[in-house]
């Protein structure tokens, strides 16, 4: 069989989007992401946040895969501190907000926590640090760190 | 610190849609779908192909998280085959095309692709089983049975 | 075809032991944990940390999936925190070195580093939370509790 | 505080072996491996095979990172079918069955069976494909041909 060729009007992937320097992101949970336990397992929500954090560079016009293929270099996790504090479920629509707290050479600190509606299910630290090909810490673009700085100084990035 | 309650106009979720009784569901590639082989690993397109069947099924109002709940029954995979024809790469924007062929008593079998603008990554077909809290095979409900029928007829369905 | 039955002498699933009350988990690393970037994805690590934790209560004679069954109850994470110091590779062999630091009536806290022969690639704090069937924190039965104690106190147990 | 450093006596990662040209590798089923219908997600089978693919190549001293590392290329999968036969629980210990059935100049073509004692859980066929580092197909090295034969002919291959 073959099936019918994309249509002009095709639904988009998830989008977050600034406000007042705050990236909201859009997370649904699936199959995949919970475990026999019922409830969501709790390493994915570490994916969720870096989904945000990649549309966050994206929002930026931040090339990530192309600063890869260059060998420009990548954002790596150096540190991360979560509390969980309500569970998730199978079906429910959540929101990633993401804020910079704090812009440095080589890294950037960001406060991220976990909404459903009004709920926070978690809240987290995260440290994320520029490094090159050979797994190097290194200098973030100049550019990349004025946009962030401001973000942090609460303006809104719209790509 | 205390992050900024959520906004009135928050981003949403991911949502595929029917159109000619085919559903189409949007995909963005991140880290977490990735290898070091550089391109997305291939049990996750598995992933994806059950998102849009949760979608579909969401946009079809059946609720899979109540039947689980209740114990009325889960859908689970029952065979599945997939051809792998491109890879896709980080921040790929994908579509996956799902169409009912089949629906019997337990079991519907579908067509899905996953596609890159014009361009087949994977090409599959899934046959999705109703089973009991126990495991046992089960009849699909009548009215999610008419309504997979009407989708294999062409008829698109909007919840 | 028809592949061959299983034969005598198979293969054992991955096994870690208690030496001094530590706890110590091998881990290999596949394609699955690694993302585009060369490296294991970060959130994978928790995955692992999970791993050595269920192999803890394994090798405690501590039933999880029975306790979940009969509706007793299930370890939660209620906190975790991790650096991150070095990457892991594809192939790599590593090891997940675990040692309760506290153990108070519904949780415990211990510490969970990664390593890779003598380097220390993530060094963790984990706090689980025994909760109900409903997710409300629930004491743990003494006789877990008294074999969390003796392992604190670096007594080795050996189911 | 300081965690003990490794001890001599370290357990070891998970391990497959050859008997009668056939490969068997154990699997222990995490809470990262199960979902909310309280069985074993579907893609995370595929995982299980592509751990015991590796680890037929580990035993038959094929360098998958070097391999990558050096541009030489890389297996991928180029088609999959499997039967979804019994669910999997948390806890099970599962054994990979792998079969080589043919080998071609730039593929081989593989059943690979997952079974829980003497229960067929899933049964799958998988060809994967040597690539080249830009994606496209290529011949894979002629020992490895050669070794792949000798173990397609039932012979066992000890690393």
């Amino acid at each position: 069989m073959s099936a019918p060729p994309p249509i002009p009007d095709l639904p988009q992937p998830p989008s977050g989007r600034f406000a007042g320097g705050v990236h909201y992101y859009p997370v649904r949970i699936y199959f995949e992401d919970t475990d026999t336990g019922g409830i969501v397992y709790h390493a994915n929500y570490l994916r969720f946040m870096e989904r945000a954090r990649s549309d966050m560079l994206r929002l930026m016009n931040i090339d990530q895969r192309g600063s890869i293929e260059s060998g420009e270099g990548v954002y790596t996790v150096a540190r991360i501190a979560i509390d969980y504090r309500m569970p998730a479920y199978l079906d429910d629509d959540l929101i990633v907000i993401s804020h910079v707290l704090e812009v440095g050479g080589a890294t950037c600190r960001m406060d991220q926590r976990v909404m459903r509606g009004n709920d926070i299910l978690t809240n987290g630290e995260v440290t994320v640090a520029f490094v090159s090909s050979t797994g190097r810490p290194k200098r973030q673009p100049k550019p990349w760190v004025a946009l962030f700085n401001r973000i942090a100084q609460g303006e809104s990035i719209d790509s």
